[in-house]
């Protein structure tokens, strides 16, 4: 005979729903109690069962990720641990992706939307007009982009671009081409405003996809435009545009600097070490999951959670030349 | 009035059937029939209703991809693979990471099974007999691990090996280390075998983290071992490795000549650009969601696709000293 969770409610001394809210809302328990329960059900065998669940509270118990592109490393940092503080919520974790494409992204929110309880919504492409329609589909948390009303939560990318750009100029730059990411990115806004206001020459290129191969194509341009500082849209575009340089006999940094964002792994062992823009993408995962729990249970407001972002200086930049 | 299933049939003249397995199994349907239904749902703004199709169908049409290590760049490819061909067939897929964790990989496996048709289960970590246990639960495709009586999509790494370590005893290598992955990685034992068989002193480094960081903190083991060709597990220790060696000031090729598995895009822009067993991935993601396709209408027999690799050779490899 299967055990049930009156038999786990029995062995603990405590009520079903004591029980229930141990696996199904463990932060609503008492640590010690919680203790005690999951004990007393792993020592009888018991395991609660998601989809009765399911039936019973209408919730599925499942959230969803929504990545613009799992291949870029930037994000699973972030989805490891929104994984992992999901999971200590008793959520699971599903991650989608989607290619970049603003028609897929609409196509997985509406068939997501009924398999999980909210969704993570993470540097969508989407206009906020589509997104805001498709908010009455199921909660969202919105990742690193502002959208008036939504729960969101912002890397402040504004903030280190501007000490990207105080940087080179300190090291005497005074052309700097910012290299942007895709039509619609609000990364890329934020950047451009930060370049725009910094004193110096400034020249934009883009839109460039946001990868190693956008990098590599978009060093013909660096090159044209004469400057001698780049801020680049990420940390791959940077890998890809050094690499772009060097293969048109340019040096980095002795000829141009380049600053990347994100501080990847990559970029660590990249040669020369790239210096970057750092994103608490960690962070923002375990606080946009947090932020999604308020919204199932309906107690969120449209909060905007920013984060602090850093600047690591390593060796692809370096003063400019006279 | 909300468009019904019935109206897209009277408006394509065809029977109720054929619209829902024009959503449901398109290649079950005449390509020219299928374009007309889709474009007359299209007109009139219906959306099929996946959740009453489940009740209806016993299915939910999701997949689930289940994968050590979403932070690993070898995965992506497959990953997006997968996701488009299933996409193609109107299946979703979501994915869920289990951090080199068996634990966690056996509770993702029993809790997505409630939710999805069927998993692929990418480079498992779990014993074989956990997952002939799990299998009873969901249909399954294993990637990346030989599991007797289940279907299966196998990289031949141990051709790739035995290529990779030809190349090195050709370029006069006598001394050659296989540093090795996980313990548990089906991958890492059929590369112990081309290694122990390739006529040359072997010498086996390992279990490593299958990460950058993995790869640095074997380089001193290496430098111990005074061999001067290397087979690393995958690219990510292949580049770790380069960059704990110059940390000791040993060069690559120059002193030892490292060879990398999988055909990472980073190995592609790392100095000196890798040397690498190439992995078909893509190729992988697409044969597991055809496999996996045959599983959930119960005519999969236990197949095992076996897919090529092959050697590319770049800047990591170079004669050994003499």
């Amino acid at each position: 005979m299967p055990v049930t969770i009156r038999d786990v409610a029995r062995a603990s001394g405590v009520h079903v729903s004591t029980v229930s809210r141990a696996f199904s809302a463990p932060h609503l328990v008492n640590p010690d109690t919680r203790s005690r329960v999951l004990a007393v059900a792993e020592g009888l065998g018991y395991r609660p069962n998601r989809a009765a669940r399911a039936l019973t509270t209408g919730r599925t118990h499942n959230f969803g990720i929504i990545v613009a592109d799992i291949a870029n490393p930037f994000f699973p940092p972030l989805i490891k641990a929104a994984q992992a503080h999901a999971r200590s919520r008793d959520y699971n974790v599903f991650v989608a992706d989607t290619d970049e494409d603003p028609q897929v992204e609409e196509e997985v929110i509406q068939t997501l939307s009924k398999q999980v309880d909210g969704v993570l919504l993470c540097s969508p492409r989407l206009t906020n007009k589509a997104i805001e329609r498709l908010r009455e589909e199921v909660p969202f948390v919105v990742v690193n982009r502002r959208i008036r009303g939504m729960p969101t939560v912002l890397m402040d990318v504004g903030q280190g671009a501007s000490l990207a750009v105080r940087h080179l100029t300190e090291l005497g730059h005074r052309r700097i081409a910012l290299v942007s990411g895709p039509a619609g990115s609000w990364t890329s806004k934020a950047m451009h405003e930060a370049v725009a206001t910094a004193g110096a020459d400034a020249v934009f290129l883009g839109p460039n996809a946001p990868t190693e191969q956008g990098g590599i194509t978009a060093a013909a341009d660096v090159i044209a435009s004469r400057v001698t500082g780049v801020l680049a849209y990420n940390d791959l575009v940077a890998i890809g545009l050094i690499e772009g340089l060097s293969e048109r006999g340019v040096r980095v940094p002795e000829d141009v600097s380049v600053i990347g964002v994100d501080d990847i792994v990559a970029g660590r062992l990249n040669r020369p070490k790239l210096t970057t823009v750092s994103m608490p993408a960690a962070a923002a995962g375990r606080v946009a999951v947090d932020m999604l729990l308020q919204a199932v249970d309906d107690v969120a407001a449209a909060t905007v959670t920013t984060l602090e972002t850093s600047l690591v200086v390593r060796e692809s930049t370096g003063r400019a030349r006279t």
